[in-house]
């Protein structure tokens, strides 16, 4: 371990656009690439949640992390999801995208699986034990329905099994425990991806972001994390009220016609396709893309947030 | 449809053996083959939970497959679990099992993503589109957290996307609904997988059962099904009560140091050590095996149970 | 512990009537009392959930249990709710009932309170040990969000500190484990409410049946009790079937309008109304109504069913 | 509604204590209110789950609600819990508390019942237009099942039905969305019950704090509350990672014998007899209390907070 982490700052987890035919679309995933590089982001995170990994087949997988590796081509460090059930299938997700040029992989609990605490432990240990590369605990029981304790992730912080976590759990107390039980281990690396209180998550003792969102608007992720490193909080607070406001484009799907999952990762894409940056808002199958209506909708919000 | 489902009787889901070093034991698992047909079973299970498909990576699952089918030689059909996350990735690993010799597929909902009944509906008419053969839905909320309702299981059965369901959901209710929702579909085919309550399930109207434990004694679950089609029902009760004691060799392991997901399969394995099927009861990463202490209660209730 | 349960047989939850005004409709009550002893009930279960004792105040509870005990005038036992959050609250609460006429009282572990299993076998020693009637265990997961284990109820009813479980937890498994670890002891009795699989709990070995929906139908809950009891399955079967399809009632009102709870008991007192036993079908605050739509459905319902 | 909201700052939910014996001990609930009064406390929130309301008797809670009111004498307001199941038990509480001297009630939503949104809008508004009261929220799904989305109490706030929320959710997210819906209403009131993150609560925009360890060390939050409405965020930071080490205190108890309900009360308490406030550790039935080796450790956490 290092005595500062390895990873730090704005970190977010890039999307993955398809043309409307529904193939990837590997042009518009470059332009993503730009768009973030450009907005100022210290790092990318593919094949994450918000990159419909779990939508993905293996080739599409390994297309992604080959274009997304090249159009960075090393300017910002890659950390990477290698999403699997269970230990001997995230090993070898884990060193495909270590082979493919990760940084640092980003791997979750077992899921679909039943398993306990003891189970998780040792899925991790024989995770990092396997790859060369730094790993990341994903934590996201929405997804996983397993929250991972504080003090678990503290033991495996402490050991040298784990460089660090994303947090989606949305738990922001066990989040400020882990805090306080790695307070010692400078090299650990806190990551939240909770859109609107980025500026909480950096008060309580975070070392960066990784919130979906900044595919829409890095540079306002990066105004805020500067502000709260700096100590200017009120400007924190101030930035991270607007992304609020800004977020509410996940709320514009109608949940009727579109799944919670669908909706904010629709709303990302097509908030994408109103900036110009990608051509169509396609969802992966069996996912309902957004239509004309929401789009509109959403263009008008992206232009209270001052990004249109 | 036809007038009567293809697929009746019962069809248990067929464990994976490992060798003491971790490594599949395939010839365990054509032991575990004679064993199962020659106790009578009317088709076989490969690839489901009790085979833990979800530990085993690809090239692992392909052999499971590529031996049972070789080891079945056609004496009795194949329903084949195609287990993935989301529509395009269960399509490819359909298409895999359809290569590898399955009569039938056997699909859950999509898991660690979030979604909703409408995305369910799609996921499951485009998995049927892609591939030739019955399609089964697998009902399991304990793994996948959703719970397939009666209705649109109906409707997915009525309108010719589902040959039938493997219900381990634990909802009788539900159960019964389904069947008199199907009542009039003849070609639907409801399967049962609660090891206790075969009976009950029969009596609801079930065309067959998938009970795990049937890996212990087939010839017991056979009895059950064959008395309860002749309406034999106080045979049928007896058998049962006699099946339910046996379960209770899953509450053998210590639950302090395995996980619900290792301690029932684990205790399915440490039984066909005893019987003489397989040689070792290992269990694949992250999860622990049973214990020499553990196999020697388990040997005691399968003494009690006339198995020994 | 006698040697056989001290109550058996079909004892339906009373539901319990208003005015279209919202006031308590005593006459009413009465005469769902007479409609189920002149159906055949063994015994009459009020103050349960479908009498929507957690709307009712306190002064309303005194009122019901004293009109249920004077119509019944000792024709059939009276098993009587007594609920409250946790353990000298129900005390208090099963005095008052016990006071009213109740012959035994029906009790859930604590509910609001965060607890574990230790903290609920405490809770009903202290309640057994504090009133002078039988207790019986009410199983109701949805409500209580704790499902009482098969093992914790069977080390209660040993030790003789319940005489029974009213189980509405869902899980028929645990229902037939629990019956199991309870042969030995005749004089414990298990009930089921689960109105579409009660020839199933028969089957598993239930000593009687508590279904909401023998508010609406007792006769034909008691034709299909007396034919299990008989061992005529193939007919209690036919008249399950029926009264599951009786039961769709449930389904009638709309969901975007009436909650869950509101919808099961709206079905019940709207039936009812129907056959000509009550005069509304009003619900208690918050609760919204059903309204002529639902009920006409309702009728047609009846009507297939061979009620009016 | 008033521009500022009427409550703000810290009220801490007054624990409740028993003598070793059980009783309630009224002396030592006047100690405790001495000692949050003269801790700089901004008002006392007595009959909260702190005070163990779900397990005191009727005449408990009258007893409770005199004592704190003749204690506090007016030198701070009340706000009071009202907890019921259901609208018309509520209504019948806060009646009660409302004539016991509450300044302003506090209630859930329905719980034990089987509910929908709708009917918890119907509920607060059926609540506030009964009592002549300011109406606060309490948010706490852990125990109620159901988190109260941020639309839907900014309609209730917006409609003038709640004066304010009680947050237990352990959902910032949904605190600060809360916060953003309703900072054109000056006049609602927003606290935040969680020990661990107070400093973030206030970031987000919170009005006031409702800390259960605020029993323990009044002065404390009232030194990070004073810090951070001043934007000193450095000493709000440092003084709330001194209370969050003072809070694993709850970590203490033994889960094998102690509930998660029980242990964070009973270290409360525990601490309090440490500090000389109180003179036994007794909770309510069928909770455990901790014993002396447990006691010895919290001492220890006192001391090294400098609070012995």
């Amino acid at each position: 371990m290092s005595t500062t982490p390895a990873f730090t700052g704005v970190i977010p987890p890039v999307v993955t656009p398809r043309t409307s035919a529904g193939a990837l679309d590997l042009p518009g995933l470059e332009a993503v690439v730009e768009h973030l590089v450009g907005g100022g982001m210290h790092g990318l995170f593919p094949l994450g949640s918000s990159g419909e990994t779990p939508y993905l087949t293996d080739a599409e997988r390994t297309q992604v992390l080959a274009c997304v590796s090249s159009a960075t081509a090393g300017r910002v460090p890659l950390l990477v999801g290698a999403n699997e059930q269970t230990t001997a299938r995230v090993i070898e997700e884990a060193r495909k995208v270590a082979a493919g040029g990760a940084d640092a992989v980003v791997i979750t609990t077992p899921y679909y699986a039943i398993f306990d605490a003891a189970e998780v432990k040792r899925h991790f240990r024989a995770v990092a034990a396997a790859v060369d590369l730094p790993v990341f605990a994903y934590d996201i029981p929405v997804r996983t329905h397993f929250k991972l304790a504080p003090e678990l992730l503290a033991e495996l912080a402490h050991e040298g099994t784990l460089a660090g976590v994303k947090d989606s759990s949305g738990n922001d107390i066990a989040f400020r425990q882990l805090r306080l039980l790695t307070r010692e281990l400078p090299g650990f690396a806190m990551f939240s991806g909770h859109e609107v209180i980025c500026d909480a998550a950096m008060l309580s003792g975070a070392d960066g972001l990784v919130p979906g969102l900044a595919n829409v608007d890095p540079a306002g992720y990066r105004r805020l994390y500067d502000a709260a490193v700096s100590g200017n909080w009120e400007t924190a607070v101030k930035e991270q009220d607007r992304l609020a406001e800004l977020f509410r484009i996940v709320e514009v799907p109608d949940a009727s016609r579109v799944s919670p999952g669908a909706g904010g990762l629709g709303a990302f894409k097509t908030a994408l396709v109103q900036l110009g940056v990608i051509g169509a808002n396609t969802m992966s199958q069996p996912m309902e893309s957004l239509n004309a209506a929401e789009a509109a909708r959403i263009g008008e919000i992206l232009s209270t947030a001052g990004l249109l």
